[in-house]
């Protein structure tokens, strides 16, 4: 059996490992969620079990990978910040994205049961696809959390407008689409206000800030936190202790 | 809120495509196979449930994407060769070793119950990583594949050998290991034959030879299909309507 | 002197190799060539000395670089052609494009006094980037230089269009090229004919269809050949004798 | 002329942009220099004439380019230091590194004779390759240019022991070679003071230390400069004014 014969064909292999010292971002998504929370019957804006596995989901992820220096979810995202010195595979692209994507993939699926009685059916099952960003600077991965942050925002609030709309305005989901049309946060902020009396200021924060959890050393152990608050400012940064 | 002002971190990702009119093989590998076997107790040399598990996960991973030429898997490991023309994720390299390595772990920890009566521990599920290699031939296709089963022969002789020392020859894993040290594929044929009377040919093809998956087109149909053949010789290639 | 406490530096080095067995096509693409051919007063709309030091320089690099199989050339720009088994530099994409843009550069520049009386200036100097593309098979490779004799023929019928409209039709620049706004091919060649008797297709073959090189065996012996034929039917593809 | 039916092959260019915020080293160095030494007599064990051109034309890179923060030089290679927010050509590696090749060869090969009164050969131009390697922080930087002046003091230490044994010493290049097998650099101190009366760090220290060029502001002008110091103690770094 001549083995060596063929074995040329391992050098076709690009093996493209990430710069050195430098910050990387893996940008976990639900793929085809919009089917899936059809399918499931997610409650609507925001489903509290699915939000909720997705947290749980990422602590474990957090938990397993020692590399991980934070990590920031809303909707069916999820974006884990390795320490820049993180060595994790070689620091080899293809095998960060696929672990990462497959272990948030595994785990999801195993809690499901915790959190939904509907059982998962074979046909469609919920996976997530992954993707790598790399920065040179701390700054830029405030400013990358700040981007997740600032879509949460905009999107949980349009989604709460255009739901209540509908769910309890009573519209097609075609006329709330129409309604909401070109209108900027303080339109939505009054319309649920005037409307509905719904101070969207009041929900909670989990729905409009997104989760973020951090890994932080105290008295010799990794402790994995978990928190709602705000990242934009600067509060955040001046107590989360990264370096 | 100012979104635009973070925005600019998107123009750090560097998406890589992969060359267009090349064959794709993403391969899926298990990760840490060595301590699932031990924990879930797989059998020695081979364990059929899991191999099972195995082809029909890939199996399903052949249906969901119409763009796979076929598929070769052995061990813990599958080959998916994606046709030369194939447009899926715009060939966008971190979303398809991704999406692959999430949807088989999703699908291989889905039908687990069906064929392993000890149901799965959530601190060491199985999964599955994955990377792409690009051949620009279908000759080089055709040594991949042929690398993989000549890869799966010296493996499952050894194994094979090994375990049998072991399980029925009474031996240490020690001894097993320096017994078979230096020897060639006909001493291994012979110990196994002259000691235990236990003709190598015989065994499982599936076992010697691995899964192979094609799919092919019946009546405006695409049919899938497993084999568990010679992919080295001509015969398999001569009809196996590749284009 | 502690060598070793720097070297670490190396490991940032991420050497990009291409892809075995395809074809390799290095663009080499004059810098800044409007302003070179304005400060050393090139004619318009072709420049027969500059095209010809194209060519010469070319032919000195098909002559030095063995692997290269044919070379085709227009304008400021040529595409050198590489075996799909070429070696040279191990594939590095780095070391390829900047040689050959650097050794391009060396003889046109060494060679500028065979073709123009006007020495060349320090603070402006002709100088060549360059690129790579990479295609799996010939039929890419004779579509990419149909593609590159395509662009040939529509710019030089402009062009002609154009500096006989300003040179002999005594036109401005700017009316000249409101004069050919929107006009197709036929259009042009009936401008040119009626206006100013001329018959495009009886204009120079080296600036109508550009210059192919190509490297051909004879008698064991390497013989560079220079033609300004069509690489776009059938006819060049049938002789031309590449693998 | 069907040119649409050919742009298909454009797709294939895959344009590799180098990471944002990163400090990019683009490294030019002579190809086949050994052979360009020896046919156009450069002394040994340095060059003055070489070097003087060298240097000349990296400072005419320097100044061509005002995204270069500094360069530095040894023997036939030189490192141009890139600012982190440098757009230059939207960052795309191989037009940096082919223009960077094509540029320096152009220079040096333009003031070849303001340096030798030999005329270059056509058949053996000189020309530089390049290479890009990225950085995230300036710490690194210091360490990359620390690096290679470690490298010009032990190749100079060397080859100035050596040539010395051979042109005073009288002794053959093999005897030269077989002497120093093996000694350290105060071995090689030692040899050249007690042997030749040569104080080794009295030697000139262009050749001792290579060539540092800085770009600074000053009263709103751009000056380039050139120093033969000592970079990888503290007091370079005190006062070079980088960012």
């Amino acid at each position: 059996m001549a083995k060596s014969r063929f074995e040329y064909v391992r050098n076709y292999e690009q093996d493209l490992s990430i710069l050195p010292n430098t910050y990387i971002v893996i940008r976990v998504d639900g793929r085809g969620f919009h089917k899936i929370s059809k399918e499931y019957d997610f409650a609507k804006p925001n489903d509290r079990r699915a939000l909720d596995l997705m947290n749980v989901t990422a602590k474990s992820i957090v938990e397993q990978f020692p590399e991980t220096l934070c990590a920031y979810g809303q909707s069916d995202e999820y974006s884990f910040v390795l320490k820049r010195d993180c060595a994790l595979f070689e620091r080899r692209q293809a095998k960060l994205v696929s672990t990462f994507a497959a272990t948030f993939t595994a785990q999801y699926i195993f809690r499901w049961p915790q959190f939904f009685t509907e059982p998962l059916k074979g046909w469609l099952l919920p996976t997530f696809d992954a993707r790598t960003v790399i920065y040179p600077t701390i700054g830029e991965i405030r400013d990358y959390l700040s981007w997740r942050q600032a879509d949460c925002h905009i999107n949980n609030l349009y989604n709460t407008s255009y739901w209540t709309l509908v769910l309890r305005g009573g519209m097609s989901e075609h006329e709330a689409e129409q309604t909401l049309k070109g209108t900027n946060s303080s339109d939505k902020n009054e319309l649920l206000f005037s409307q509905f009396s719904i101070n969207y200021n009041c929900e909670d924060e989990m729905y409009r800030k997104g989760t973020i959890i951090t890994a932080v050393r105290e008295r010799g152990k990794r402790r994995i936190k978990e928190a709602h608050v705000d990242v934009i400012g600067d509060e955040f940064w001046k107590t989360c202790g990264f370096p």
